[in-house]
């Protein structure tokens, strides 16, 4: 490390790194260099200062008034526009994504995103009151009184970024501090958006542990920093070899994580829909699975078709889009040499490469646009490899002998974020669509229709998330106000509590007039009569 | 085995185990002798027989009308009330337990939690629908596609019972098959119940394999059987050292599983309290800790005082009470060993015995009601040892020297499901109540005033959790209808699908007129307009 190293933010303070066990610095991924600025890798000791720091802000959080966090998350996506230029710059320089419309986009998702959950602060809905007036038995939905630790993923430098996208969101709207771990491919962006969201923290008077960054650290300290017992609970999404090693490790402890991992995103094509449509299904197949070189937790990587005439044209169809299009620059080396290991794992399980299927030279991180095909009876032999990840712009397609092989498939498909089945518009395939339909819908946490699953969009309907392994529980999820700020509380019970001692929700008088309780068995937004 | 082992239920027959490892008896506790009837210990076959037929019934469950199921749960409870003596003499036989108050009890109570299940069921609430009109995302709480595996304990013979107790309630309530494992204490009453469980059953027209009932099996099969592909959770409550091995293998492979393992329970009795009211609540103490021999969850095994002269008359006056009370029957043998293990434990950490201390002879298992206390300083000392749970008659009293060893101590505890302080009723301890609540508040799911725990009132406020250990996740309860259903629910999101495709609960018609749904934002009981 050097005293040129940026500086990390623990307990209210900017700091040189203390004890850091290195340095680092994120490339530039669309020409393969290094950038300039280096960053430090964190020792121990910074890491359990950070927790502890957090903890104590954590206890002036828990009963802080809900208008104040929601000023702050507000006040944050302000700052957050008026940076905009700048957040883009660093976020193109350290990811390769495209400045418009994709970065421009991300940072206005972030903000609504922010907003919603200072809405959902305001509101104060995701707290639950539950009221028994006869008992006077009372409940609530309250925070973690600890840090939550968001392990932020590469490939959404604002949207996920551990210090400004859903996670954090969803923690900082339930009251609790987090420990912002920045991904170590875009530590600038993030220590950006934390200069923001500090500069918020300050100007509305949160406790100043509210927020802290960290950018990297060695991964007995993850372990131990995702087990301490003073930590209220991680939000992760990442890669599923580094989620599962945290997972052992809360789960030891008892401590919540919650995960996003890995899916590859079946989308079934059936008969009809391809007699109707197949050049507008390739189309929309291709967009979808090159969109930014391919590099989304929701990518169609597996496509099930029922072997036909229309299938081998679909299959041709897409193939002269995926080779005629200009291969995108990936994220960073390790997506490339993850794509070469998906490959090799693909084609050795019996995957043959119709297009593509290897990196290209000549400056920054690119793969080929890369297609391959297997008949339905070797994938149900080789279930298993034939479900790795690829993560970037690669499709598999497997072509079932007829019906019954495509339900077998579909009998075997791990957990997955994400289902979709195409059908004939006018109800063709409806019959089958009802056989099929159940064994996907228990597979995938959100199942679409006739439509891509790339887009995710920030709606309380959303499930972004799904059974395991593409997360470690499938009743969460980790978009989608109020939803996902459920993962980050925890459930408390008030039993003969005096009056003036239980928290303002579950009071006799409605705090803001407008809270849904549920009392006495209805949901009301009447206060409790005082005789209670 | 013998051709005489009781049947158990696999896939809708009664019917002798396949291949069983051995066979056992229950004991009756007030002898100790062993009961006649024997049943089988099952092998690794039956089970998987078992997994896959609850995945079965699963597959009909998941779409059943909540009508039917609320029919069930409500004839269930018909069928235990016109049952009731001879569960009460087989439970009183297995468990040595008072058949009044309460046995009986203990029947009204679990009749009466089926019924707020079917209620449950029928209203439909707990699938929590969510609408975004739109952009038509639409999400609900689906039940779990495959079996809820329950473990019950050996204290509840009817409301925690794997075939009738608050997790199978919950499980059957959304529409989720239940594999009970009995408590090995009880398979006689278990085995009457799942008779009137598996007449409901079949009187409503439920899938056969809706329930199954497997009476024991040797541990390596447990960990295989909540780690199935094919369950959907698993619900334990039970001691902590067999609760975590099954946590680690369902943990493993991401399958939910809500344990609820052991509580010390810690009551502060703050000083002005004591100096108001200490015979009354050297009553109240002697009553919870040693009713029914103190076996409960929630039973308050810690007591923490402040040095005093009004303390030592507390201890004085409890003394008294538990020395002359006539110790009670336990549950088991293993109660009787396990508590002679923790006294070993909390006397070489240094706690003195004031009464009791020793198993009692003379047929049957009875232990002394039993007393000890410690100093503030040594519990910091040791207070991991000082927190071994004691199941049954036993209180360990820390006195602490002054206000700030009480909130060392506070910080020192472990997670508990219920947390208690008595306070002087016109406010003399208000200052101190605002530093301590905020410490134990964090450290138990249930936080009592002026109360003993051991009443767990069936109430939809009701947090029967709490932090690790005492259960595996602070965010879900095992009492109270609707929160403990939600563990037995996975997030579903439908996104783009076609209207007649979506599960009623989210089609544009309100499917009872009275069905509580988030459309875009706002809770409401109105239909979705069709033009979404």
């Amino acid at each position: 490390m050097t005293q040129s190293d940026q500086p990390v933010l623990i307990a209210g303070k900017w700091r040189a790194a203390i004890q850091p066990t290195g340095s680092f610095q994120a490339a530039n991924p669309t020409t393969g260099q290094m950038l300039p600025i280096s960053y430090p890798i964190s020792g121990r000791e910074e890491v359990i200062e950070a927790v502890e720091a957090a903890h104590q802000a954590a206890q002036i959080l828990r009963t802080t008034a809900p208008e104040k966090i929601a000023a702050f998350l507000d006040r944050f996506a302000d700052l957050i526009e008026g940076q905009r230029e700048s957040l883009i710059d660093s976020a193109y320089q350290e990811s390769g994504l495209p400045r418009e419309p994709r970065l421009k986009g991300e940072t206005s998702r972030t903000t609504n995103q922010l907003r919603q959950a200072a809405q959902a602060a305001r509101e104060d809905s995701w707290t639950n009151p539950v009221i028994d007036s006869k008992l006077n038995i009372r409940s609530i939905l309250a925070p973690l009184g600890g840090a939550v630790v968001v392990f932020g993923p590469n490939n959404f430098p604002f949207a996920f970024n551990s210090i400004s996208g859903g996670d954090f969101a969803a923690a900082i709207a339930s009251r609790n501090p987090v420990i912002a771990k920045a991904n170590p491919a875009h530590p600038g962006t993030t220590f950006l958006l934390a200069q923001l969201a500090f500069q918020a923290v300050q100007e509305t008077g949160l406790p100043e542990a509210t927020i802290q960054l960290i950018y990297h650290f060695e991964n007995s300290i993850g372990l131990e920093l995702v087990s301490h017992p003073l930590i209220g609970a991680t939000g992760f999404t990442g890669s599923r070899a580094a989620g599962l090693k945290l997972k052992e490790a809360a789960d030891r402890v008892g401590k919540p994580i919650y995960l996003e991992m890995s899916s590859v995103n079946p989308v079934f094509m059936l008969r009809g829909a391809l007699e109707e449509r197949l050049e507008a299904l390739a189309g929309e197949y291709f967009t979808s699975c090159t969109l930014e070189s391919g590099q989304f937790c929701t990518n169609p990587g597996l496509v099930i078709l029922p072997e036909s005439p229309q299938a081998e044209a679909f299959i041709q169809a897409t193939k002269e889009r995926f080779t005629n299009a200009q291969p995108g620059v990936l994220l960073g080396e390790k997506v490339v040499t993850g794509l070469v290991e998906a490959l090799k794992t693909l084609t050795e399980a019996g995957a043959e490469v119709i297009t593509g299927g290897h990196p290209i030279d000549g400056g920054g991180y690119r793969f080929a646009n890369t297609l391959l095909r297997v008949d339905g009876e070797r994938f149900l032999r080789h279930a298993k490899e034939l479900q790795a990840e690829a993560f970037g712009p690669v499709g598999l397609f497997i072509l079932a002998r007829d019906e019954q092989q495509i339900l077998e498939i579909a009998n075997q498909l791990e957990g997955n974020l994400t289902g979709t089945i195409y059908s004939h518009t006018s109800g063709k395939d409806d019959a089958f669509y009802q056989r099929l339909e159940p064994l996907l819908r228990q597979r995938v946490g959100r199942l679409l229709n006739d439509k891509m699953p790339t887009g995710v969009a920030v709606s309380p309907a959303m499930q972004h998330g799904g059974p395991f392994p593409s997360t470690g529980h499938p009743g969460f999820t980790s978009v989608g106000i109020p939803a996902s700020i459920r993962r980050f509380t925890t459930l408390h019970s008030y039993d003969n509590v005096r009056p003036a001692r239980h928290p303002l929700e579950l009071q006799n008088p409605n705090p803001t007039g407008r809270l849904w309780r549920l009392i006495d068995g209805d949901l009301s937004q009447a206060d409790v009569p005082d005789n209670n």
